[in-house]
């Protein structure tokens, strides 16, 4: 199993957003979007072994998990469009402390950073980090936390400060092409590819 | 410098496709607008040494040709409605055998796979191809021509059966996650990462 964390600083928490402006009025859901199609799709299915949680910090409630669930899953299509109506759905049903179910594979609950931290092992992408490349499988990570397209706030970085860091290459890409390159290294490991 | 070409093989050649279903009415345009933002963005800007070539091959006019330049784009943003309207207006003006530029890094004209195969020495992506990790910077082919969701055809393989092939790892992807990992190896390689 592996799992992504991704912080949404601008992701609205408000159901109402429009499928059409998912950059603006969506606060770039559209990247949001994109970062779950990275962590799930494969060419010809779901990929059934990883997890994507989204915290959206939004306006007008921040502080909103989103759960997508590659084992269960279904009928999710990779476009930004259709992958934003799952989280309005999500959006759409009142949230406690604990995750509820919003429809296949699709949860979600109350949260912050701080909470979500301390529940897997979580690893950060940094350029000074280890190259992901150098990792065995036996110690890679399965739990990976990353940004959108905003740095970690000073708060965000005091508490990801002491996790691991990997560096995936010389460029910095955004965070789903970020997410691609993680799968891939994975895949690569566990099938005993270089 | 490095270039894609990607064959849309229902990819709408109408300047009228409707922003709200790239996927349907726009014939997997959405996947066309992905591949763009996958070959061009990085965390902050553009990759100004890459060109995505899209073949649309959807009705009413199959055979159109869209190029974006990274050397010379302007204003892109990598949410597939932004790249789908960049895309409109390509096909909203008229089309001839040379390029004619539709914006600043927009291209437009007419072509087959014919034409366009014997423009550059294009790769392939194979899974019986040779692994892209322990090719050396010198051998890395600039050019790879993928497609989109759908295996290339009889005709388009017959044009593709001699072409250098690669493999990206045991698992067969998308193709814009497919650009994300040829576009990591060149970097890797022209940055002297392993």
């Amino acid at each position: 199993m592996t799992s992504f964390l991704v912080i949404g600083h601008t992701a609205s928490t408000d159901a109402s957003f429009p499928l059409d402006d998912l950059p603006g009025m969506g606060g770039r859901m559209d990247l949001i979007s994109r970062v779950i199609a990275s962590s799930l799709f494969l060419s010809h299915g779901i990929r059934t072994d990883t997890i994507c949680d989204i915290l959206l910090l939004g306006p007008p409630h921040p502080g909103r998990i989103i759960r997508f669930d590659g084992s269960d899953l279904k009928s999710l299509s990779p476009d930004e469009r259709n992958i934003a109506s799952y989280i309005k759905k999500a959006l759409a049903i009142p949230a406690g402390r604990t995750y509820r179910k919003a429809g296949p594979g699709l949860f979600t609950r109350k949260g912050t950073l701080g909470d979500l931290i301390t529940e897997k092992n979580y690893a950060v992408l940094d350029e000074s980090g280890t190259d992901i490349r150098t990792v065995a499988l036996e110690d890679m990570p399965d739990a990976f936390l990353l940004s959108d397209n905003r740095n970690f706030t000073e708060d965000e970085r005091s508490v990801v400060r002491d996790l691991p860091k990997y560096a995936l290459g010389p460029s910095i890409v955004h965070a789903d092409h970020a997410i691609v390159l993680i799968l891939n290294e994975i895949d690569r490991r566990r099938s005993g590819w270089i």
